[in-house]
């Protein structure tokens, strides 16, 4: 049950010698989810290494220009390279126009499915995960996403072994909740599952002002992925552009309980932004600035 | 009148983690003419340190992702940089249809003038230079371009002092032919300028196959920078794709009497492409693969 994010790019607006336009990618068992995929993605998903043919849905923030650019050219390589499986698109209301915008691009390849979904506020159901949505305070409508693993309960191998339960679907069947019969004996999920542990949470927030919605969306998450674009001394030019300061990303993560603080949508006026993971530090002590291909392995709850 | 060559990008159909996505600038005077702009451009742009606001003229060889994909990010950072001045986008057939679909790509700022023109086989003329267009022969619309300096005589510093002439708009008279009056007297061109020196030229195949049009079009050049995805070996595959080999691109520069040959558009199964450097360098001596940033400047003709 791997649970890792990576940062592909963590500026704004535009991009800088040392930071990629606005993407992100969580790997959780076999899947790449990639939200945001600002010009060059490709570039950098080829730089962490991460297959294309492994990730299967993308969820866009909004439609800014930084936060999508980069989805003609992953699309096109995918095809280049003769990916036949599918592919999930979701964002914002304005999603199918966008799309219709990039098949007319010029000659864009087609050569497997493109599903997408406009989403409103809502939760969408995965199997293993949910992905819940929430419109955000940008300039433009927008959308937070968390990733949120479901409440699972460890199958235990000793106790079922002890049992003579067979690897094979019954154990599949256990997991699920399921009774079987191992040998004319009824076995149940209780007599082979550990305790129920809670699942783990992942938020992004993409764009947008301090925000309610965001601070609810990111109660008790293991990570929050938070635009901090500039620092508090900037807060009325930051306001005015639909962002988020540093500090306001700290008190976020304080307030929703999260467990950690990674900042993003850095702008290109700050370096190694020193003072965004200073200022943020002094509110929420596990806090640190975003760098491209930072990666966040999640651990499993206890 | 300097005049130099900078490859942004030579890569083909898909970014390595080496070469970038085709682009080429060329800087002539105070300009910088973009030809083709693949994903990531202004990111190479950056790192060239070429200034965007410098860039006023943008060709378009054909409308494959590749080659088009970093416009709707180039033209938006322009514009977020408050950019004022306008852009002039050339293209062949289609480029209307292709630029409507930016301007769909969610919320693309406007803030200067976007000009565009489609072109046909065609030569126009910007002042001290022309650029001509022909088609090439690849699997969709294509255009090559060059790049032709005008012939010009050069003034004359010390003939011009002797005879009084002044620092003055009169120089620019004389080197325009017009003869003027300096002190009572008569000074015609002849008096205050060189031989006439004929103009240097670029051409640019974009992708194509071998093309007696490119072949024309690349007569007497000072240097073509030329499709040449595939080595010899390749040559179906090659051909299929519509684009040359390396010993395509060599033959083409020898028959046209091109003084120096670059090879670009490497497909991505080669590394430094040696291989195809040595074709190319059997047929051809003054040839060399490109390589992303370098540098080609162009010597005025004695």
């Amino acid at each position: 049950m791997d649970l890792r994010v990576i940062l592909l790019g963590t500026s704004a607006g535009v991009p800088s010698k040392f930071r990629g336009m606005p993407a992100l990618a969580i790997f959780y068992l076999d899947e790449v989810l990639l939200f945001d995929c600002g010009e060059g993605t490709q570039v950098q998903l080829m730089n962490a290494n991460v297959s294309f043919m492994r990730i299967n849905k993308i969820f866009i923030t909004h439609f800014h220009g930084d936060h999508i650019y980069g989805l003609p050219g992953l699309l096109s390589t995918m095809a280049f390279n003769q990916r036949e499986d599918p592919i999930y698109i979701y964002g914002p209301r304005g999603l199918d126009k966008v799309l219709k915008a990039i098949w007319g691009l010029g000659y864009f390849p087609r050569s497997f499915p493109i599903h997408y979904r406009e989403l409103d506020e809502e939760e969408v159901d995965f199997g293993h995960y949910t992905i819940a949505s929430r419109a955000v305070a940008h300039t433009v409508p927008g959308l937070a996403y968390s990733f949120s693993e479901k409440p699972y309960r460890r199958f235990d191998e000793d106790r079922a072994g002890a049992l003579g339960v067979p690897k094979s679907k019954i154990r599949k069947d256990l997991t699920e909740g399921k009774s079987v019969i191992v040998k004319g004996k009824r076995i149940t999920p209780d007599m082979v599952l550990g305790e129920l542990i809670s699942g783990r949470k992942v938020v992004y927030s993409g764009d947008t002002r301090p925000s309610e919605a965001v601070t609810e969306l990111a109660k008790n998450c293991d990570l929050l992925v938070h635009d901090s674009t500039f620092a508090s001394d900037m807060r009325e030019e930051c306001y005015q552009y639909g962002h988020s300061t540093a500090r306001d990303a700290a008190v976020i993560a304080k307030k929703a309980g999260a467990k950690k603080l990674v900042l993003t949508h850095i702008s290109s006026r700050y370096g190694k932004a020193i003072e965004l993971e200073t200022e943020a530090k002094d509110v929420f002590g596990n806090a640190e600035v975003g760098r491209d291909f930072s990666s966040y392995p999640i651990k499993k709850a206890r």
